[in-house]
């Protein structure tokens, strides 16, 4: 399964009172795992909003297992799960940079247009998915 | 099973370039309504954290029905579903203010002393907590 | 001259490790008290952009007295210190539950369409703006 | 005078309905220029926390002149403009990869200790910053 790592470091603005990340974060670095997963196959998201294919959150799950403190440098690594037509699922592992694993979790989406009106995804961005995902697999960087 | 319920109005800045209320606000807003729940008890967090007990989130998991828009008028509902003296979970509903169900989810906690130890509730604070419960069992406001 | 006021409450994810509310939440809180200011008026901002009318920041000035911590209840003063057709000018006062000033600012906003062109207050917008400012000059609640 | 630049992407969870990045994200990344011009320094942050010195900010001016959205890359430059032993400040400008500005402000920042004190800088950590900026003075990378 193609797997794609980006990495991060820690924002103080991350950190809440704990004197660590505060977990309302953790999604935001699963989507810039996506994000950038999506741009490794050059299909960037932001092309997707311009086609007015919109990919929203359906449900999330987070498991928590150590703390993440400021100029922590961290690794997102993004899996894509599962590709139909009207889902998508995405797993993630946040990775310390001393190898320990921070935290995991999985994400599904469903496709919207601007009306908000759910959408399968079109065929040509389909097809073209599933041939860069096909292309990467012998590794991606 | 007691449930209280909080109000909040969605601000601009939780939106997104989608129109709408971006995904990672619900936790912020679940914590609210944690918050929210402990303060109707008479056992606000600020007092926990005070006491030396920092409540931690372990789990988490939501689903997303509807999206919120700015300025929407929301209702948090939030359950305390688990009480040990060393997990707690918490369930929750997002509700439109015209009786929509946006998102529900639930959450689970570890305690954890300054120093980043597992602890265990004390003594004082679960008695206090589960004589308060049985004080409101019979309605909270 | 005009001045709203507005509650709010610190929450947790608004604190950072130093155990106060990171300095990037006051602007949030400044647009919060904009927003419930042209609520107050009748004119809420979510009208403005359904009518195409976008009020973007062109400027913003904050001065930090004391902190903030989770759970304080704070006061946002909000005046509307200027009004052309080209430009809005806000200034702000937060305060304390207890009367201190903890933060004041100010901010100049321009009008846009959706196509981010830099537009004047529609006509219609200006009159009634005027009025209601005028109505509530005797008083706002 | 000594500049730092350094780069970031934009995250989708820091744009707003507008279709832009909100004002309340330039702070943060003001921030995170800070951050990145003292690592620079070999004299990270989080380090003068461990020693118990908080930088905080007192004061704090932006001026957006053109929006910033997803997936932009982004230059972020940091100057050093005043160093006492009572008061910093910095100033910075947001570039697009493209060359244009799109922001420029400048923050005041007190020192702290963690009781909440203003303090001076320590005598040590300021020769380290003084004799630092003056090795990198010729040029930093």
């Amino acid at each position: 399964m193609l797997v794609h790592t980006t990495q991060l470091r820690v924002r103080y603005a991350e950190t809440d009172a704990q004197g660590i990340v505060h977990h309302s974060c953790y999604p935001i670095w699963f989507e810039e795992g996506r994000s950038a997963f999506l741009r490794q196959l050059e299909l960037p998201y932001s092309q997707w909003e311009a086609q007015g294919v919109l990919v929203v959150v359906a449900e999330l799950h987070l498991r928590f297992l150590l703390p993440a403190r400021y100029e922590d440098v961290l690794q997102i690594e993004t899996r894509l799960v599962r590709l139909k037509r009207r889902l998508l699922e995405f797993s993630y592992r946040i990775l310390h940079a001393d190898g320990r694993v921070l935290a995991e979790g999985n994400s599904r989406h469903l496709l919207m247009d601007r009306a908000g009106r759910t959408i399968a995804l079109p065929e040509d961005l389909l097809l073209n998915l599933q041939q860069r995902l096909q292309q990467h697999a012998g590794g991606m960087p």
